[in-house]
């Protein structure tokens, strides 16, 4: 079976995803593996991960997600998540995972006006 | 089987779209149906769809994507292709598949570019 990849888009000094679907355990692995590899080729030094679509999260993907802002911040990007839904900020608490060092916003363009905020 | 979907990113007035694999024609034809929805509830006035990472194209494909680009259009939505590869413009040439009217840019922000310029 093809592994569904989760689109990487290059705008300027930024890199924008969007999660539009429940991520597997497989896809998000390869996404954290792509995301690295993307930020490598393209310098990028802002990445916004859209969760708008996003319903439920479970810890796996937490953790992965945990691990992609650390990981993009050691090679330079800053990482904005946006959009995350009720449901999952309940999940994210109760599972017990901090995110005191993550920087979120509401949505895409908030996020995209966070990054540069944080550049000035 | 699931039908992988491709996401469609909001900014703004604008709708980006970045086709990062093989569309086979059950995708494509979930992509349409999701853009024109997509600009229905947005109200985006213009779309990017980005083929940089798209190798190869069969006509059923570059129908599915110059349907999209008049369905958009009737719907009040500019429609920008961008990156399309030389095998990519051979084979539509080679189809005979007309793309005068269509808007087209070398990369996403050259399209997004376009997109503000055609407004003006």
């Amino acid at each position: 079976m093809k592994t569904s990849k989760i689109p990487i888009l290059k705008l300027y000094n930024n890199l924008l995803i969007s999660i539009q679907w429940e991520l597997d355990d497989k896809t998000a692995m390869q996404f954290q593996e792509d995301l690295l590899k993307k930020i490598h080729e393209t310098g990028a030094t802002g990445v916004v991960i859209d969760l708008t679509s996003v319903d439920v999260i479970d810890s796996f993907i937490a953790k992965i997600l945990g691990d992609c802002v650390n990981m993009s911040k050691l090679m330079g990007a800053t990482v904005v998540l946006t959009g995350i839904q009720p449901a999952v900020a309940i999940t994210l608490i109760e599972l017990g995972i901090e995110l005191e060092d993550i920087h979120t916003a509401l949505d895409l363009e908030k996020g995209l006006e966070l990054l540069k905020e944080l550049e000035d």
